[in-house]
């Protein structure tokens, strides 16, 4: 604490991140990393950069890699934005469409990042429960939750995080359909792994904006780059907002490396391919174990051993437990200490190797 | 103009970067980027870049960075930052020390990132007028300026922009006494070009925040990295700003770059020798030509042909005038169509044929 940090730095809780504790005995699967590397297009781009791209600005508007992103999902240029990472891009966007509006809705249990923003911005969050079974009540958003003086917006992530459950595109549909003079904004980060995505429906809905990584589909954790599909009005907002505060967010190698990973679209599917086959192997193996696994759509699971009872009145290991005994073989996973969250873990899919280490070191705990 | 937007984003006024044209006849002289490419260790570094290191989160602390720097500049690893340009590190400051507090002080003739952060923010703006020198009046902020409500900061470049003229280590020095109990931001952006570092004061002023970039000395403007220097509380207002909104914002390729930059001092002082010495050859011969130049400690200068009187009652061309015509043969500078700049242009220092060029084009107008 010092004397001179404002009311809002000292008020902040700030955001944990999963540990990046590395070494070859590490088995980490807690921070939703995509266990394979980038295309190797990807490495032949960067080990190709050329000093005249370092020296100077970027492109400011990405012009190419936004080409490439608007070609590769059959949508315009002016349909299509960048940024630093696709936390940026939500930060623009809560910028853009939320801040100075009522309350803005979001899933109770979601991305810890939306509540974040509302508290800096001065937005009024109105969280709505999950319904029993984990997914988002996607019927309960719009006016049917509405606070008095109506509502400014809704993001949720799809498929949410952390439970992995992703809603439908006929869900969306409906949505966007009830709620046309609000901003209705999907954090696709995980949507690689098989939930339908909204962006098929950019072209239909002008209140709709779809956000994108390539940080988890595309191994490209390491070097921030996001992007954002919307009408060209609502992607004219998020550049007036960029154009204000950076013009120059997303960097001449991340450009570069973007570009690099959507023209090699077969590597990317195997990768996919890969990825979501671990994951029915690891929901099955843990389902024989006794866990309760929700349906996830993502490179991760949400898994819990159950209550007392469940567990043999308690004589098998809670999530707690279950979370230190594998941190302390260097087997990362990630636990809340959460209300609601508390029995549950969430695994990230790695190789099938590292999924067996996994379970080898499950299995002697049970 | 959309519906969906915020009263916000319809208020900004983006920032117009210089243009970013290319070609190989282009001589680039508008937005004050190194002629000269990053060291060929740069380059090494980016070109041996492994994949681990891209699917992989980046150190969000950027430790072996942060080690580099305070090594290179005798401080300790807890007086050191990181950020995605020192624009964003600008960003995490205001909310870090400005924001919620009395008005924040500036130079009226400055950075335009200022008045729009205070804008974003929420913080009133105090702008101080330059001297009639153009150079930044010290001895009016603080107290000297305050408004009924008092002032909560001082922020200025040092070079300031877009003169150029920078002030001495003894008037930071005095200032920082002067104002203790507030926070000092110094934005030293340019300062890798002659002008004095407060960085020799961090170990004594607890109030004083100095941000550096690597966009300029460094030649790495497309890779987005800049760097804070300040005591270890105010570090630490800057860690929970960014760990509370976005984690991992230094990507990996930019860490690694950034070392490899700081690692070979011979490289980078031969190329801020080879700028300054061409930067006195320039103000030597538009001195020659009858304009009047800023004493400029940048890597640009600030030059007018004067008013209509000094130019043979106008027979010389105005500074518009001069800019339309270089643009018109791909000889980029930079122009301010604002009240106090509109008889101004700001040339960045180029190598010696770019700035032969310059001059050739130049002499032809006259």
């Amino acid at each position: 604490m010092s004397e001179y940090w404002t009311d809002l730095v000292k008020s902040l809780t700030p955001y944990v991140p999963g540990a990046q504790r590395t070494g070859t005995d590490v088995v980490k699967l807690n921070t939703n990393e995509n266990p394979y590397p980038p295309s190797p297009r990807v490495m032949q781009a960067i080990h190709s950069v050329q000093s005249d791209s370092l020296r100077r600005y970027p492109d400011p508007d990405s012009t190419q890699l936004r080409a490439t992103l608007a070609e590769y999902h059959g949508l315009a240029i002016d349909q299509v934005f960048t940024g630093n990472g696709s936390d940026e891009i939500l930060a623009l966007a809560f910028m853009a469409f939320f801040k100075g509006k009522p309350a803005l809705q979001f899933p109770q249990i979601s991305y810890s990042f939306y509540p974040v923003y509302c508290d800096l911005l001065g937005i009024t969050p109105n969280k709505i429960p999950l319904n029993a079974d984990y997914t988002i009540a996607l019927d309960k958003f719009g006016a049917a939750s509405a606070t008095a003086e109506g509502y400014g917006g809704i993001v949720f992530p799809n498929p949410n995080a952390p439970t992995g459950i992703a809603v439908s595109l006929a869900q969306i549909k409906a949505l966007l359909e009830e709620n046309l003079s609000q901003v209705v904004l999907i954090d696709e980060a995980y949507a690689d792994f098989g939930a339908e995505s909204a962006i098929s429906l950019i072209n239909n809905y002008p209140n709709l904006v779809v956000t994108r990584t390539f940080s988890k589909g595309r191994s490209l954790a390491g070097l921030r780059l996001g992007a954002a599909f919307a009408s060209s009005p609502l992607i004219e907002g998020l550049v007036r907002t960029k154009d204000s505060f950076n013009s120059y967010p997303v960097d001449a190698v991340a450009q570069t490396a973007g570009i690099a990973s959507i023209q090699d679209e077969s590597y990317y599917q195997q990768t996919i391919s890969k990825i979501c086959h671990t994951r029915a192997q690891t929901i099955k193996r843990l389902d024989s174990l006794g866990y309760r696994v929700l349906p996830s759509q993502a490179n991760f699971i949400f898994a819990s051993p159950g209550d007392a009872n469940e567990r043999n009145n308690g004589n098998r290991n809670g999530a707690a437990e279950i979370f230190k005994a594998l941190d302390e073989q260097n087997i990362l996973i990630r636990y809340w200490n959460k209300p609601g969250l508390d029995n549950w873990l969430r695994i990230t899919i790695g190789t099938d190797d590292q999924m067996e280490q996994f379970f080898k070191a499950l299995s002697a705990l049970n």
